[in-house]
């Protein structure tokens, strides 16, 4: 059972019932992040979990957590001495906000040319459907797999997997493992195909400014108040130093530094300045002078505005002084950064800069720590076998400016390391208007993933 | 006719209907700036018009302008060797957001206590409605008025009197007065009639700044990308020092300084920091250190933000760089200022301060400059005997830190010159929920406007 052509041959003779499955599961609305989406989010659960039992796996559950639920599956008929792979996805997707600048229904998967339009299609359900139809193709072509697997299939990665943490400590057991294949990470070109060897953390605030006790009229009180949106502004505008370094107190401190290896690991999948401009429609590139794009993304930390809200943002003007202000804030960490720590920083910050005239608050969400994995271990090897095969090159290793918790928690509760690679592109759009999957490196993702399987 | 009694005995005996009257005008929900309140627009200048038919007044007329209309009346049968007062007011409000903070229907005028609650119960549609009273307790009672009265009742002023220096323009000889009344600024206190003697003027704004073509992963591109809502507030946030200035270049050039007597005058209205607090709800007052709070509010420009928006502000996270960011500013202004010159130094702040990492766009509304009304005119004698006579002491002298359009276009087109008094308080929450009109003093205002008349 060492060889793929009959998986793969069923693999592109079901192709175009593959991309119909695809799109069902587009079109079902599973923002993690907006209630009203509960009942979708249920129903994108049971669209998995009927899948998982449509291909033979075994033990089939939806299990609740303290918001929405975790599919779990596995086919444990290949031995002892095989390894056992688990497979991570994502059946929740972002907002769809600004949903005027969709060109399409962002839950009507639309075909256009080469892509599947569509929110969910590229981050990341493109990619769990591919590696179960990946898994069905040679279930239905051998009835059986070359190594054991077992599935866990989380609803709240675009929230920060708030609850996958408890879920995997809770299930240690159920969820042993010799390795996690997460496909939630990205290739760096269509003819590139990427394992991605670093991921960074997430931390996740929102903070408040408040001043007067209601919006107060500019002419009355205008030179004698300070403005929170103006305030607020005051405190965003210095967590930046001028080129582009964040201020926190000890920010920087356990960011480690680039090796000269590392950075020309870097310098490999850079993609041109010229590229990241018309990628991006930016007027010009930012960041700290002493790093390259590829490297700040990849590399160092960020802090971002996610969000901005205060006073009258209605048509026409009204001249109050607003009584409060509020940014959604979130940084990205690499490794050796903890949101914990970020969480004190930031608020180090806030005391030392907050002005007296005002008054602050700080919320934080669920965050995650960044993660290395060691390019060299069984998993690795085996997928770059598999995608040798299929685009006739070796693939590129990187490290990514995502972030994703469940590869930290799996390590850090069960010990689990993750092997991250994924088929999405840069130009996918993923968070943004018009998502969009590129088909042909999706199918091609799906015949690699079959080869995979069988490099054990 | 010099014994105001009858009229006086008139007002009293009808104050219970005069505040039915208004409450019937707060019921209107005039809001200038929201274009699907047209209609209620319409209700209020018909409103009016009734009104001043009603006591008497000829030729009333609606006449149309580019928005709103302005409502007309006269009374000219005092003869020539009497004076001719005009009359302003307008029939607008502000918006109602944030509805939530209201303790009742904005739009229901509620009488609580001492207090008339409702949106423009004290700014100005109690000024209107009291100065139509005190005209209409002299016409019941004496059959005529001692002087000859124009009113000029617009819908704009809370949008910046957009098309009232056209109409003013075109409509010169129908407005010629020896001066204006205006009751459109307030009181410093329930026993301390006021008389202001200054205006800040008013230049609205709004800066967008835009980066991306669409909002970004943060993942993928922070580091890389300049975030929109961070260029914001780093613009937002040089635009004052850490003394509360302006950096605006050449915003201070023309503001002239404060003469001892000036500041003794400011000295006598000031109210006390503790009473500001308490007033506004702050923790701490703001501003240039060199000046006192009320010489801040009525004799330095400032410079607000009224409002600030970018990305996402709904429920959770979104982790995304914004593709663009939006802040509404307005500037009050001081004599010697002009809109068109701040626009300038706003704009050369933006050219020397943008980063190329962004681009910006920006928009004025119209705006208008200040105001210095002399202290010692036939009017200001009339109307400090008239509350002389109804307080039982002299008025205060005093500027303020609002903005009135009218007084500046009719000063510049039609060479008329306003009276600014009116009866509102500084705790009467105008632009803000639960905006209310403080009823004792509403009456002796009604009084006091009557006695006002016979003083010539």
């Amino acid at each position: 059972m060492t060889d793929p052509n009959n998986a793969l041959e069923y693999v592109r003779a079901n192709q175009s019932r593959f991309l119909d499955e695809l799109k069902e599961l587009v079109a079902i609305p599973s923002v993690s992040t907006l209630s009203e989406h509960k009942a979708d989010m249920k129903r994108a659960a049971e669209w998995v979990a009927a899948q998982l039992r449509g291909i033979g796996m075994k033990n089939v559950k939806i299990m609740p957590t303290g918001l929405h639920p975790v599919v779990y599956g596995e086919w444990l008929g290949a031995g002892k001495s095989a390894p056992t792979v688990m497979i991570y996805g994502h059946y929740d997707v972002q907002p769809v906000d600004p949903l005027d600048l969709w060109k399409t229904n962002p839950f009507e998967a639309q075909e256009r040319g080469d892509y599947l339009f569509g929110r969910g299609a590229s981050d990341m359900k493109g990619q769990v459907v591919a590696s179960i139809k990946a898994v069905e193709a040679i279930m239905k072509s051998d009835g059986k797999l070359p190594v054991n697997v077992k599935w866990l299939v989380e609803g709240e990665e675009e929230i920060g997997s708030t609850n996958l943490e408890e879920f995997i400590k809770k299930n240690k057991k159920m969820l042993a493992a010799d390795f996690c294949l997460n496909p939630d990470a990205g290739m760096t070109a269509a003819d590139k195909p990427t394992i991605t060897t670093g991921l960074r953390g997430l931390a996740h605030f929102e903070l408040r400014v408040t001043g007067p006790a209601r919006d107060l009229h500019s002419g009355g009180f205008g030179g004698t108040i300070h403005n929170p949106a103006q305030a607020l502004a005051e405190l965003l505008a210095g967590m930046h130093d001028k080129n582009g370094k964040i201020t926190l107190p000890g920010f920087y401190e356990k960011v480690r530094k680039l090796s000269k290896k590392e950075r020309e690991d870097f310098k490999r999948v850079a993609p041109s300045n010229k590229a990241l401009l018309e990628l991006t429609g930016a007027p010009a590139l930012w960041g700290e002078p002493q790093f390259t794009p590829v490297e700040r993304t990849g590399a160092r930390p960020t802090l971002e505005i996610n969000g901005m809200v205060s006073g009258f943002i209605g048509q026409g003007s009204k001249t109050i002084i607003p009584a409060w202000a509020l940014a959604k804030i979130s940084c990205r960490l690499v490794p050796d950064q903890s949101p914990e720590e970020v969480e004190k920083q930031l608020r180090a910050y806030l005391k030392q800069n907050a002005p007296k005239t005002i008054r602050w608050e700080l919320t934080s969400g669920k965050g995650s720590g960044a993660a290395l994995v060691s390019a060299d271990s069984v998993g690795v090897r085996a997928l770059a076998k598999a995608f040798e095969a299929t685009w006739g090159k070796r693939p590129l290793f990187k490290r990514e400016g995502g972030s994703i918790g469940a590869v930290i928690m799996l390590q850090k509760q069960a010990g689990v390391d993750s092997l991250l690679t994924g088929f999405g592109l840069p130009e996918d759009n993923i968070h943004s208007p018009n998502e969009r999957l590129h088909l042909p490196t999706w199918r091609k993702g799906i015949e690699a993933l079959t080869r995979f399987f069988y490099n054990f």
